[in-house]
């Protein structure tokens, strides 16, 4: 009941906003009380907070996995990542809309439990391009964190625009950017 | 007067938000009546709109001159375009910071003429992208519609890091995302 009363809020806090989004709305959604949501979380803003953690933690968990893979390159876990990133704004599309959009409505005590998580999001990136560095595999004149910001920036910017139902699909547009950001654009 | 006018409410925006910043609050900040405010401007939300259209004119202004420059290559021009976005980020915090976050309080009708202004300044960086391409300067086996939004991407989320005090300048960052975009992050 937990993750169903999330995926449909989800919904409706991508449809209406999550301001204008009440519990009597979610429960009546699920044709259950209002006791039902409580059992489940202290408030809105709590279950909002859920849907931040679980949707990063996902994002986590896929990142480690990268990371630990023995048989990758830098190179290659970094091509992994930025699909990972632009698949998910295609396949998770309202969570993702949610996310960012929403964010703002969580408050200090609840920001504190996601902020963590962000950095550890943003550190694997940047471990990622500092162990390439020093494997030799991406060049060690640029700062990582900066080289990180940018790939992110890149990849989270794609939620502004990026239409599962155009032109190109996520993989495509997961190899332009690796390109990108790999070869260079400048002619070879 | 509506010049000095959009310059406080800017502040008042970027500190209260939009929908909580009253006519009132604008024109008490001022020392003026609300008599004034109407002479300028038809509605609150007419004035967003023009904020928002001078600081996309200002860019776009900016843009055509860089790129009308007979003396420079094109991945010259990049490299100034990305400078004018950084740089503007933190010379133009809180006009970006309203521009950014406050776009959504925007009626059908504002966007319309905000739009296509829009989409002027995304036209500017994929011609770029594609004369320079004609001009043999970048590779040809790349989409320029999907490099100008991971070039934007990476730019426009500088917003959301990007600090003045901090330990790079706009400069500094804006030769870093070059350099990445440019010749790519791999070892040479």
């Amino acid at each position: 009941m937990k993750d169903l009363m999330m995926e449909r809020s989800i919904q409706l806090f991508a449809q209406k906003g999550f301001k204008e989004t009440s519990i009597q709305d979610i429960v009546n959604e699920l044709n259950v009380t209002k006791g039902t949501f409580y059992y489940y979380f202290k408030s809105k803003q709590e279950l909002l907070m859920d849907i931040h953690l679980q949707y990063i933690e996902r994002l986590i968990e896929n990142q480690e996995t990268i990371l630990a893979d023995k048989t990758t390159s830098y190179p290659e876990k970094l091509h992994s990542i930025i699909f990972k990133l632009v698949h998910d704004i295609e396949k998770e599309g309202l969570r993702a809309k949610v996310f960012f959009r929403e964010m703002r409505h969580l408050s200090e005590e609840h920001l504190e439990q996601i902020i963590p998580k962000r950095d550890r999001f943003k550190e694997n990136v940047q471990e990622i391009i500092e162990k390439g560095i020093e494997a030799g595999q991406f060049r060690s004149d640029l700062p990582s964190d900066i080289v990180t910001l940018g790939i992110l920036g890149m990849t989270n910017w794609s939620y502004f625009w990026f239409q599962p139902d155009g032109e190109k699909s996520d993989r495509e547009v997961a190899a332009i950017f690796y390109k990108m950001l790999v070869k260079g654009i400048q002619s070879q």
